[in-house]
This record gives structure tokens, sequence and C-alpha cells, in this order.
């Protein structure tokens, strides 16, 4: 039993975008114990997409389609899977119903072309699309072969994937084995110190360690097989505890957890709150702070100060030490988080000052120079210099910027 | 003549890394004209990989891998390859030469994994990798197919392609014409809409014309093919030209315009300044403005106001208004509005109220109810509603909030 994933998009073939969905499900497939050895990729084109099916349902048994379910000409997937399989097309009443409900919420009218996401292959189940008008299918046109279908926006596919589509899977027994994985997640370190420190981890077997970094985050993803979840944990644990030990504080959490989740938990069980006060960053860092639902429990809110005047008026940065040392300094960058504190009456301010780039930098405050400020409640106040290199592009020194503010502010809390 | 790439590599299978060499290699072969309809990936397994030539020589007649040219025993391209041409290898000297010279340079020495690399079938033409240790070839071993292969390294794939690919490609007279695109922009409908506004356009066969829709952004794609680019940008202006008009307002740019962008060019040519009052974004609108490099000219800088507290000290709400109408209501829009335009002495304050959920959400103002303000430079203060619709994710609605805004100033500065 094996699956193969067919994204199909012209959009694809043309390098408009990035196939991350096929990324997406080649994980979900590896973490279910479902084989998985083709992934092809076709335009919006009715008989190259059928060529494409012919050549799959010989090697693979389960299929899985992203891509071309909306409601625009070009969205031919569903219409060519049925005729594959010679079946006819039928209007589902109940998508309709779903459609018309989900357009009044946003007080819209459904179009003739949007009728056509109902007409689904007869026999086929609907995968129900919680945040998207297009459903997909799950259907077994024919032994030995099952159809599931996703529309290519990820965060749709994503969300069909893990509601219906991995129970479906689990049920039918397909997977050989359980693999159940966890993602430890660190800060503050690279990811060839971590897998220095951690190398007689990477070479294990069952469990698996491997090291992954994103955009200064590093890694850990730990994955064990087993015949039950549980045995597959109980490989796991002991791991994890040696691998946290051996990271200390520089390990901020695992799987769902940000810096922002964590920094906000930590907040919450202190009951004290937060004022952020920022210049390169632009409200990045606000914005990463309220990404977490409930953040309003502990977060104030902040001062955007992008131009010098707004860090004098509103934050109370004295003018002439702003003229001496500089926007971009130390001492700036603690008055700015000290100023916020004060402002918002919180606990904690947290400021960010620095050259973005790719202008604006010097030899004494190059580009990816930044301080970062944070003022405490017993008053006391600190800022440390951060140095991300003047070949980073702006958006990366600005994300490093944010979540070294977030590192810093949870050091602290712990 | 066509061309299929196969993605050779088992961590692809396992999606422990994103496909990024396949989408630059499909839009390098849509610049050089040359028809794509399939991409493949396949692991690292000899019987998979010669299926999947099997497959490939019989729909292209270009064959371009990437991955598995290095030195460790999962590295099978080239010798699977000539095994299925059933063509033997030999060892090229000159390739040995030039590995020995760079692992010189790093104070290394070549082991016998190393020499593996130095192995290519007979008959093909070396296609020299300046960056790294693993060459690629050039070979043609039966009439009208042709391979190239490349590590899966991006760096190294990338400048092998442009610079021994290209012109080798280029030679052959295999473009059927130069391919330019442009990608228009639009704000403010839905994908289904534009569609049919524009659809005797998405019928074109040269230009071609495709809608895209991403995260609330619509977009139509014009692609030209003609002999020059020249003759394909003169094919396509007439119709981006009623395109637009179709269009109006509701498209805002081209390539790599963004909202923030286009904003940004409209404040600066009127000189005048922003600064913003943001609640559920806390911060989005400010870090969307300031990824504009240079946004400094413009954008002062704005409050985070979370906190209700915040709204009423910081940007003057009256109490007793957001007390009667609530935080999320037309009037406290506009309050903000003109609040921190007046508090930061700009010309433009723009301001968003709403409920990004998931909780918080009440039958009179549910999950996605968002009101955006706008008070302009002659003291007008407006204020708009939006209703995102409760079943989308607090993400979704905190971006459509900010683009919204965004796009709401937009209209207002034209």
């Amino acid at each position: 039993m094996s699956a193969e994933i067919i994204c199909v998009g012209t959009e694809l073939l043309l390098g408009d975008i990035l196939n991350s969905n096929s990324r997406y499900l080649a994980r979900e497939l590896a973490d279910l114990g479902i084989a998985h050895y083709y992934q092809t990729v076709v335009g919006d084109n009715p008989d190259r997409i059928k060529k494409a099916i012919a050549i799959a349902v010989d090697r693979a048994e389960i299929l899985i389609f992203t891509g071309g379910l909306g409601p625009t000409p070009d969205d031919l997937t569903v219409a060519t899977i049925a005729d594959f399989f010679k079946t006819p097309l039928s209007e589902r009443p109940e998508i309709i119903a779903d459609i018309e409900a989900k357009y009044a919420r946003r007080g819209r009218k459904m179009t003739t072309s949007d009728r056509k996401q109902a007409q689904l292959p007869v026999g086929a189940d609907i995968l129900p699309n919680a945040k998207g008008s297009a459903p997909g299918i799950i259907w077994q046109p024919q032994a030995n072969v099952t159809i599931l279908t996703f529309p290519g926006v990820p965060t749709e596919m994503e969300q069909m994937w893990r509601t219906t589509a991995v129970p479906f899977l689990k049920s039918q027994g397909w997977g050989q084995a359980t693999v159940c994985s966890r993602m430890l997640k660190f800060w503050g370190l690279r990811e060839v110190e971590l897998a220095e420190k951690v190398a007689e981890f990477l070479a294990l077997e069952n469990p698996t360690v491997a090291p992954y970094a994103n955009w200064g985050e590093v890694k850990l993803r730990i994955s064990a097989r087993a015949a039950t979840p549980e045995a597959a944990r109980d490989l796991m644990a002991p791991v994890e505890e040696k691998l946290r030990h051996i990271a200390g504080e520089d390990c901020f959490g695992a799987d769902e957890d940000t810096l922002a989740t964590v920094v906000g938990q930590l907040l919450r069980d202190r009951g004290q709150t937060l004022a952020v006060a920022e210049s390169c960053t632009g409200g990045g860092l606000g914005h990463m702070l309220t990404e977490v639902p409930g953040s309003s429990d502990y977060f104030l809110g902040g001062a955007i100060a992008y131009a010098n005047a707004v860090k004098v008026a509103l934050l109370g940065v004295d003018a002439g030490m702003l003229e001496r040392q500089g926007a971009v300094s130390a001492e700036v960058a603690a008055a700015m988080a000290a100023g916020v504190r004060d402002k918002f009456d919180s606990d904690w301010g947290l400021s960010i000052t620095g050259v973005a780039g790719p202008g604006g930098g010097t030899d004494s405050k190059p580009v990816g120079l930044v301080y970062i400020g944070v003022a405490g409640p017993g008053g006391q106040c600190h800022s440390e210099e951060y140095r991300f290199g003047s070949d980073r592009d702006r958006e990366w020194i600005r994300h490093l910027s944010a979540c070294s503010a977030l590192d810093g502010l949870r050091r602290k809390l712990l």
C-alpha cells in the first residue's frame, strides 16, 4: 500500500509558486507510516492530468491530489478525475448550502461559477473544507484505488488533511506502523553548534533525531516508530529528557510552542504585563505577541517609534542623549524600554532599535546592528547588542530582532 | 520539444526539505521558452529511478535531473541513468584533478568515495561544477533524448545552470520563443468575481491570462510567447491596458508592487506622512508598512492600543464613548485614527479595531468584524465596517484587516 502525491497547477510548471504542499503531505505520510515513492506535478490540462492518473494507479493505491478545485475555468481536477474513471458528476445540495452560508456571513452572493465546486463524482464522499468554499473528495472509484483531493491553498489543505484525511487514513489501517514525532525548539545557538553538542543522538535509529533550522530557530525532530503511539512516546521520552538537559535554557519549547506563546505563559503565570517599543521592527514584535489568542491577558500594547521625534515625545527618550548616542544605541534601547513601561504602566517594557537595511548602515553602525532593551518590574533596565550581519536582508534582520527580543525577555522571566 | 524535471532524493519524499530546485528550473524553462509539462520526484532507489526515466523519455525530450550526484552511497543518479541506457561508466581524470585541487584549498584529502563523482557514462560531456565537487553531465544517450544532471544543492545547481546549461540549451535552438510575463495585482474583489469580469481574456492563447488568489490578494498573470522580449511585451501591453481599464481602482499594481509599496509611493508623491493605531492587528499594519526600505520617509510610527486603557490614555479616545459603543465600533475606529494623527502630528491617521478571534465574538460583534478608520489632512475622518467571516482564523482575519486598511488609504490617496 503506497501513496502518490499529484500536484495540479500550471503555476507550478511556470515556477510562480513553491510547491510547499507536497512537502507538507510528504511529512504527514511519513508520520502516518504510509509509504510514498513518487510525486508528480502536472498543469491544468485534462489530457495530461489523465495521463498522470494512468501512471499513478499503476504504481500506487492512494492518490492524493492538490490544486484545481476552485470555481474558475482552469480548475479542472475533479471533473478530469471523474472523466478518467468514466463517472458522471452530480451537484451536491449540501455543498451549495455550505457555500451559501459561508458567503452570507461575508455579505456575498454565490455566482454561477461557484456552483461548479459542488459538482462531485457520483459515489464520492465529501471531504469538507472548513476554511474555504471548495470541498475535496474521498473516493474509491475502483478496487485498490483511493482518491483524496485538496485545494491548492495551503491553509485550507492542511486543515482538511488534519481534520478529515488523517482520521480516515488511520481508520483504514494503511500505516505500516505508528510513527510519532516531537519537535524540540531552540533559540540562541546555531544548527551546527547544536548538532555537535548532540552528535551521538543523531546516529540513533529508533527514535531518530534530526536537526533543522529555519529563520534563526533551530529544531530537533525526534521520531519513533512502534506498534502503538504509547510505545512510540515511551521510546522518545528519555531521549527528549537528555536533549533538554544538554541544551539547557536554549531549548524554549516543543511542537506548537513559539517564543511568543512561551513568553506569554511565563507572564501569565506571574500575573505580569508587557508593553513594547519598536523602531526598526515597526510593529513586528507586537504582531508576534498578538498572534497568540488571549494575549490581551498580559500584553497591553506598544509604541511604534519609527521617527526619532516619536521616541522623544511618546516614550520620553532624552533628546540630547538621542542626539549624542544616535537612535541605534544601547542607551536609547534602555530608555525606550523604560519609557514604554512607564507610559503604559506595565510590569515589563521591551524595546528594539537597529539598522535593518538595506540602506542606513555606516562603518560604526552597520546594517544588522540591533539593540534590545528590557525594563523590569523592579525598575531595573538592561540592553544588549546584537550583530546580525550586514549580508543579511531586511526581512531576516527584522525577524531575528523580534525573536531575540522575545528570547531575551524569556530568559529574564525564567 | 519539451523538458521534464526529475528531482531525486528520499529527503523530498520524507518532507525533510522544500523542493525549491523544481521551482527555480521551472521558471528558467519558462523564460527560455522551453515547454515543460511534468515534474517527478523519486527517492534514492535505482529501480524507481529507472521507472521514472522510462516514463519521462516517453513524454519529454530533455530530462533534467537534480540530486544524487555526491559521494555517499545513496547518491545513485548518474550510475542509474547510465545503467538505464546500457552504457558503461568511465573515470574522468580531469574531474579527479579538479576535486583534488578544490580539496587542497580547504586542506582536505580525497577519499575513495569521492572518486565516485568522477565516474560518468562513456560519451557524456562534463557539466562543470564551480562551487562543489560533483559535476553534472550533458548527454544524448539516444536520438531525441538529452540528459542534464545537477547536484541537489541549490547554489551549485543554479550556478551550473546559468553558466553552462542555459548557453547549451540556447545553442540547440530548443526554446520555441521567449516567454515574458507580468503579474497584475488586485485587492477588494474575489478571484471568481475578477475571473467573470475578464472571462473573455482567460480564453486568449497568446498572451494567456490566468487568475490566482493568495491570502485575499487576487492576481492575473499575463504571459506572452514571441521571438523577442520586445515582441512579447508588445503582445502583452494592450491586454494589460484593457484589464486595468476593466478592473479600475481594484488593480493596485503589478509584479513587485505590494499594497504597502503602492501606498508608500502615493504618500511620497504628495509629501505626506502617516501614523497608525492598531488594536486587533497588534503591530501587523506597521510591520507591513516598514517592510518597505525607506518607509521612514513617510511613516512616523504608531500606537499598538491593545488594551482599552491605552486607547484612552495614548490616543485620546473618549472613555464614555468607548464604554457605550464598545472597542470594536465605527466610532472608536474613527476616534483612534484621528487620535493617532493628532498625537503623531502626521497628515494621515489609519486605525484598525476588530474581533480577530477565536474567542471574544458575540452575536452582535462576531469574530471577523473589523472597523478601519482613516483620518485625513483636512480634518476629515471616516470609518468602514468589514465582516471577514467568523469561520476564518485569527491569522487570516488579522492579515485581511491590515491589507484592507492599506487598501482603504490607497483609494483615498488616488
